[in-house]
């Protein structure tokens, strides 16, 4: 029994009563436009046989992958042998199971083992912790919550539209104003790849366009072509890239290949988004976005904060095969995941989060005896019946200490209960941050904190 | 990359969309009343260091434990030696970190780490899972919820009384009224103990009583007179315990010892109970009750289900030594935690979930062609924005196969868009139960389903 004074694991965080409520505001916020766009929500096991889990996310992810030791004996399926060959080859022995590693592969799962019960098209949304050994830094941690919402058994561009909608309408609940949502489309990329001679080659060709931001363009065009691009082609690529005007844009795009699919969707898609006009979708074009190389199949999205220095708040894009690696073929879809730790923090930074929500409680009783400590037990359960969140300081203690209580949890009101007041039923209701009181029947203070 | 059908690890669960929404219905029921009662919420990471969580659960509860093998090259501070000596020795050379146990020693290390910054009384809720490596049997998983509300830093009954009344609010929240909240005082037991010359094994006596409803009478008196105790008055013991009538049962008692702890504070608890007995408190006093014989010093409760056999629901007790484990003494405190598992099995076999919770979506708008559909666009999100869990059928599939779907997830309502709805602005609304269809304008669809 360990007496030195315990600490958390490297990366990984508590979350006292601030940063929780300001969090379950963010949560509520999503679930619920989730569930009023009909998504239904899904949660799987925190646990993961590792041979659902490995393979799925590169070599890198495999190392990152948390296993967890067989229980009991573990090393007894094990050989003096095993363990002379090593960390990797004696792991088939000791670990069975793992932490899940994001929402995706635990959701392929499900619908591989329930593809006979769920009606398609399919709308699920998970939000739960996902654990990644990761070295801890800045804004990244061991143990963080991805909110993620996919559409499966079904393509159209209304998912396109739907989820563009569902990401206006999250961010505009939580007051957040300054984003900016990217699309791209991965048949447009590739397009462009073939037109300067890189058919074949379309990933590289992605990955390098994809730095355009943080190596410039010089650099972008030397990587191209040292791919073995056309230099004329890849100039008038980057004559495409420069343009800001939609309409401009894709119909240069049109000019070399009038029927290529992405062009086309992303076409359709604006025209659907107008007729949202009223709702300020914040939406933009920019063909040098290219994430989920190896994943995403059609359109794609980068939700990026305008006024804070920050990665993406929220992405995602159209796959057409999430349950391949399980075996069933053919399951397509869209989906979005929302970064909860990114969202708080630039919500943080711009001040956004409603003061309301961190109040532990509205009001604190306070009395001065134990007669007066004991008529507070009435009047708090008649406040909480109110709906009010309201509490009863809990023994007989000096009004000093009580008033110094009322100022470290911050309570905007106290209800002050002395004799007097006992006996008019006319409580005090002290402002705590005006120091304004007043006295006032229990009716009236209900209807006053209510309101 | 294995492509055979992926499997859930045993004793772990998915939660799909109708089990989901009956535990997050659950889960609100418990948090707002958590809330309204001025608990503020705590998490805390899934991971523990080793440190923290060993030692704290007893033998049994260490061998639960889930450890998490050290990242990357994890033998790397073993030697063959270390292996040979076995898993118990290895374990410290290749692991540092493990998945909590409970939700208690988490919150325990946490005061401690923050015991500078946070005011007592210190009132904090923690809905998460927890984690234990037991055998899997019906009704006993490896992942399992745990809803936690303690309240420490002070003493006074009014926290025993907070807590009863929390209880019923939960529960009568719930619609769940066949339960009784038994109560018992650790004092009392101990007292009992005494009186039989039982002084100094009060903790085998209590262990004994405790199974009275399990092994009977006969049974219970001969273990407890072979732990040495005076046979005739174990007698007077026995016909105390049968006694049903709370005065009676603690006169009795007093009869013993007029000052026993115990008995001042059920009396004082019962006193103070009767000032809400609007809220039909269903608690009585059990002096057979005897849970967590090394941890609670005061009062313990326990919620039984009265028409469902089934173990207890929630429960919990008053302790004196929260944090002693981790070297800071005198931390005292109250806590109860709710089994969200057993509520939901308790409120599934009673049918007490309402119809509405299950549902994904309160209609579908259904469409004949691809104009109609992108008609119904501006209807779906019209009618989300008017707070209605809305869907519209993605693609301009056959009316058929639409209806199909509407069938398979159970909507309540469809929304019909044909040509003739679309000129007339008035939409057919077809309750998918009685078949009844109507037209009606948005407005008035909106009104109907909101009402």
């Amino acid at each position: 029994m360990s007496k030195s004074k315990p600490t958390l694991p490297r990366g990984t965080r508590d979350f006292g009563p601030e940063i929780s409520s300001k969090r379950s505001y963010i949560i509520d916020k999503i679930k619920s436009n989730f569930t009023r766009y009909g998504f239904t929500q899904l949660e799987t096991p925190a646990m993961e046989n590792l041979s659902t889990l490995t393979g799925k996310y590169g070599d890198e992810g495999d190392q990152l992958l948390y296993k967890i030791l067989n229980s009991g004996d573990y090393l007894s399926k094990s050989s003096e042998g095993d363990y002379q060959q090593g960390s990797k080859h004696l792991i088939n022995k000791i670990s069975e199971k793992g932490l899940r590693y994001d929402l995706t592969v635990p959701f392929a799962r499900f619908v591989v083992m329930n593809q006979h019960e769920i009606a398609f098209p399919f709308k699920r949304f998970q939000i739960q912790p996902v654990w990644r050994a990761d070295r801890p830094q800045k804004g990244r941690y061991r143990e963080f919550y991805q909110c993620d919402a996919d559409i499966i058994g079904t393509k159209g561009i209304w998912n396109e539209v739907e989820l563009t909608l569902l990401i206006t309408d999250v961010f505009n609940d939580l007051n957040l104003s300054d984003y900016v949502i990217k699309i791209n489309h991965r048949e447009i990329l590739f397009l462009l790849a073939t037109f300067v001679g890189l058919k074949g080659k379309e990933v590289p060709f992605c990955a390098e366009i994809d730095k355009l931001d943080k190596i410039g363009e010089d650099k972008v065009i030397e990587n191209v072509l040292a791919l073995g691009a056309d230099s004329n082609q890849m100039k008038e690529v980057m004559n495409i890239l420069s343009l800001s005007e939609i309409d401009q844009l894709l119909s240069k795009i049109e000019s070399i290949d009038s029927e290529n699919e992405g062009v086309l969707e992303v076409k359709k898609y604006f025209e659907q988004l107008g007729k949202f006009s009223e709702k300020n979708i914040q939406v933009e074009l920019d063909l040098s976005l290219a994430r989920g190389l190896s994943y995403y199949t059609g359109m794609i999205y980068e939700v990026k904060p305008t006024s804070v220095k920050m990665g993406s708040i929220c992405g995602g894009g159209r796959y057409d095969n999430l349950t391949g690696v399980f075996g069933l073929e053919g399951i397509s879809g869209i989906g979005i995941s929302f970064g909860l730790d990114r969202i708080y923090d630039v919500m943080e930074e711009l001040n956004l989060f409603p003061e309301k929500i961190t109040q532990r409680i509205e009001v604190l009783v306070v009395h001065f005896s134990e007669e007066t400590h004991e008529h507070g037990q009435k009047i708090v359960m008649d406040l909480r019946s109110n709906g009010i969140k309201a509490d009863l300081y809990p023994t007989a203690d000096k009004i000093k200490k009580q008033f110094n209580y009322a100022d470290k949890i911050q309570t905007p009101y106290t209800l002050i209960i002395g004799d007097q007041e006992m006996e008019s039923g006319e409580y005090m209701l002290k402002n705590m941050s005006t120091g304004e009181q007043k006295p006032m029947q229990i009716d009236k203070i209900i209807q006053h904190l209510k309101g």
